[in-house]
């Protein structure tokens, strides 16, 4: 099934106790593409300045993702974000942000892209994302990120927004303050009742959850010993998990607990290296090797406990 | 194979969002032995004053816990703890601490206790650990826990207990201390490098992880939507994995792996209700029962990924 993301392309700029970069592929659309494109073709919607050059195109390209719809404003800059990791690289602090072309992004979508069946909403504005899926009417899935500040600013549209998804992708920071409950289990029911298939709790290093109507499933995150630079490792999740159900054409509960894994196994990737360059090299003896570690990591024997002699 | 262990016996006074108790039965190996009782004979070596009553007794002799080494300072009082938890039910402030026959406690274990296959070194004085480790010489297997405090205050006696461990069970926080390692990875495998054969790590509401020379195990939470007192949880999990080990007479990696998930089990139950009530009742039916809603909510098909069309 085709995938169409609509979401942020942009440039970063990056510091962690690793290195520096000045400016480098970034955005939400970018590293859900190319995680999503080892899985199924994938459409990206977004928009871009004059400064967008070969190499980034060149990352698009070499996955085959469809850059149609990537809209070039030739006199405008690209998005670009600053940030800094401390020591613990939980969260980011950001330096500065430079919306630029970003800032009046009307994502345009080509015939193909409205034809998608899974659509995926990358974290912005929420009454874009409301128009963009209204745009998509034969999306079997659709799911969405969103941020705190939009759960600040524009609750209201964004609730609006959740009722006409299937699933949303959101850490549990989110899911807790866009729900005002701090328990994150009452929480994802709440974000469920408003009448959605799936939840996706992201959980950082802790992993990531998957609620749904009937059950819950829960995914460690890999061990690595150094997160080298965790931006975009939620998108990448995201496309991950996206593009795998897209790759198998259901959405049962088997499929989407591989799909959390294989979200997993994409952002475990992802965080290797700076930016989009460990994914951009990734192949499938990798990733079917890592989902292989996976399953090690968390298997055990369903052995019920008998008691030798006489119970207690 | 028979478990000792060795801690605090106590009374608790506790405020959560739920209720408050102005004093129930509580300490480390109180509930460590409680949840152990399900699975092997456990053997108790701790001290109480003459406060001490039949109800706290019959929670033991229900359970056919060993209290021959539990000492009676009949002119004394009981170790009293009193805390109050907050809305999130992560951390817990001390409102008081009287160390009362506690503060000179110094574990005289019988021959039983000393013969004992699995020894658990629940949180005291790291000499006194050490001390008790030493007197076991036939144990395959120990296993400790400490806090905060002592990884301040006594360091290089900490460590030096230890080295004489197999297994570590200690939280996140703690690892982290101990080590002065932020990555948990690294962390555990600092720790396992002082000679031990397992790390495991509490996390809280997002589970417990088994660190091996060989291989690394995690284990989520069960996804309660009401936490109501999660005093001795971690007791509670330390309780239910030795038992389980005891039970089984092993420590290959295949049976670890199941005692961290009764481990998990054990203390979802403990939370459910305030101290010992909910784990005091339990039955084996619903012990196996939520041990297979772990299976459940963990389990997903090894299949690996295969590209349909062209790979890309």
């Amino acid at each position: 099934m085709s995938l169409t993301v609509v979401g942020s392309v942009a440039f970063d700029a990056l510091e962690t106790p690793f290195g520096k970069r000045d400016k480098i592929l970034g955005g939400a659309a970018t590293h859900f593409s190319l995680a999503a494109s080892f899985f199924t073709q994938v459409n990206a919607v977004g928009v871009v300045g004059g400064d967008f050059g070969g190499d980034e195109w060149g990352v698009f390209r070499r996955h085959h993702i469809n850059t149609d719809d990537i809209e070039v404003i030739a006199d405008g800059k690209t998005f670009f974000w600053s940030g800094r990791y401390d020591y613990d690289m939980n969260t980011a602090e950001t330096l500065d942000t430079q919306l630029n072309v970003f800032e009046t992004f009307d994502p345009k979508l080509s015939e193909n892209s409205k034809r998608a069946k899974l659509l995926f909403l990358a974290n912005i504005q929420p009454t874009l994302q409301k128009r963009v899926r209204e745009q998509c009417p034969d999306a079997k899935f659709v799911a969405m990120d969103t941020m705190n500040y939009w759960i600040t600013s524009a609750k209201d549209a964004l609730l609006e927004t959740v009722k006409v998804v299937d699933c949303t992708i959101i850490n549990d920071a989110e899911a807790r303050q866009l729900t005002d409950e701090p328990n994150i289990h009452r929480a994802a029911k709440k974000i469920l009742d408003l009448g959605l298939k799936a939840v996706v709790i992201k959980r950082g290093e802790y992993g990531a959850t998957l609620f749904t109507k009937d059950g819950y499933f829960a995914t460690p995150a890999y061990p690595l010993e150094s997160v080298f630079d965790p931006t975009g490792a939620g998108d990448t999740f995201a496309g991950g998990f996206m593009g795998y159900l897209a790759s198998q054409d259901s959405i049962e509960d088997d499929t989407l607990r591989r799909a959390m894994v294989y979200g997993s196994v994409m952002a475990s990737f992802n965080v290797e290296k700076f930016g989009t360059q460990r994914v951009d090299a990734l192949d499938y003896p990798e990733i079917n090797q890592r989902f292989k570690a996976f399953k090690k990591m968390t298997h055990f024997e369903d052995i019920p406990f008998e008691r030798a002699t006489t119970a207690a």
